[in-house]
């Protein structure tokens, strides 16, 4: 397989599970939900059908790769090539009609992950990175992606999807942070890691995250410059409590920051 | 004047504002402001130009009219038709790359807003209201906007773009709401307001608004079915601490739980 049919491949997957999610993204289905007494979660729908319709892809074209995916759980997990895949990332944002959501897709070998890419349909817009390089297309542009030098908490920006996320004992120790960072803001799921990819923001920090919430971002974030661990400095393809930074220099000292008391 | 014109020379004032706002948007400038020691500042920049643009347009096209902009300030702000501008509300979205950013364009007549537009150039999405209806366009789709019912914070989503930019004795208030709804996130700036309008989330509350942070506003919202005021139940126009939602069960719930401390 040469690398165009890769990104072919990976085009088709994200365009099939964009035509999947997009009838409930922003409609009268999701208006309804609310007083459906929760006979009919149509979350859950566009999550499932994107799903079923990326497997249904990677089955027909690569049929000795595993899947790991948010709804239909692990096949073939022990494959040396395994996809793992959470169509809708940001549900809380998608169900309030807010952009900052995005189907994430990796391809991991050997357990790490080697590409990963953002996909937000609504807005036609893929960030993809491999790890080496990443990059973005959008309806405006296609560029790199990079990151931007940072080199103190004092002059970085930085986001979480919502502190109410985390424990008490976690929400402390990113507080430490937030009070020494130039800007804290909040809100961004998965779209807070691209635009730290694309140098816009400096820190990302968040507990409690699946690898599939984490997998995808990883290539596209190193492969911008960037770095992302565990707060304890592990890799982060396992999930858990994530510190993402474009500039070591900022991820050290948020990590210092992080873990001690 | 016919309707046909008025919206023509509105959707000219968007364009106009998002072709001197664009450039400055996901660039390199913003990339390099943060070291430039504040010598150069991007956001104002873009600002001011767009600001620029969209005054030359009314004045040109209604020399009569006022014009009370963020950047520039106020001239025949005694006028019977005033325009209100707000280039780029959210700045600090704007800043991270977000997309939860939007020029507001208000037309005020005697004091009360009587057209509201909110434009967010980068992804061509723009919602309008006069008080009687609300519409959207954008990319896939254009549509009227029309709240959803809701009749009690229980079930209420909220939005706030963050509670970081309140006083402790408003945070403490919005505090009691929060404990009481379904759903509360952070983020979305004048976005949050236009979900609204379009039925996806049930209430927002902000504090420290100036008036051209919400006189475009208020026409998309009331024009969807909604209804927006202060938290003491005044007309929204002056700014302050506002309220708005999508039914008035639960406007007037969240009003209780914010007055009474």
């Amino acid at each position: 397989m040469t690398a165009i049919d890769f990104q072919t491949f990976i085009d088709r997957l994200a365009t099939a599970s964009g035509e999947a999610i997009l009838p409930f993204f922003r409609t009268a289905l999701l208006v309804d939900d609310k007083n459906a007494g929760g006979a009919f979660d149509p979350v859950t729908a566009a999550d499932r059908a994107a799903e079923l319709a990326m497997r249904a892809l990677i089955r027909d074209t690569f049929p000795s790769h595993g899947i790991i995916g948010e709804e239909f759980g692990a096949e073939r997990a022990d494959a040396d090539y395994v996809w793992v895949l959470d169509p809708i990332d940001g549900t809380k944002s998608f169900i309030a009609g807010m952009p900052a959501w995005g189907t994430l897709i990796a391809l991991t070998r050997k357990g790490h992950p080697v590409y990963g890419m953002m996909h937000q349909p609504y807005f036609s817009e893929r960030f993809s990175g491999d790890g080496k390089a990443a990059h973005y297309r959008g309806p405006r542009s296609e560029r790199a992606l990079m990151v931007r030098p940072c080199d103190s908490l004092d002059r970085a920006l930085l986001f979480t999807t919502s502190p109410r996320l985390m424990n008490a004992a976690d929400r402390a120790a990113f507080g430490r942070v937030e009070e020494a960072v130039r800007l804290s803001r909040y809100g961004g799921d998965c779209y807070s890691y691209c635009m730290l990819a694309a140098g816009h923001i400096d820190l990302v920090i968040e507990t409690e995250l699946k690898p599939h919430d984490v997998a995808a971002l990883i290539p596209i974030i190193t492969g911008a410059g960037g770095i992302i661990t565990t707060w304890e400095g592990e890799p982060a393809e396992r999930g858990g409590r994530i510190v993402a930074a474009g500039d070591r220099r900022v991820h050290a000292a948020a990590r210092m920051a992080l873990m001690t008391g």
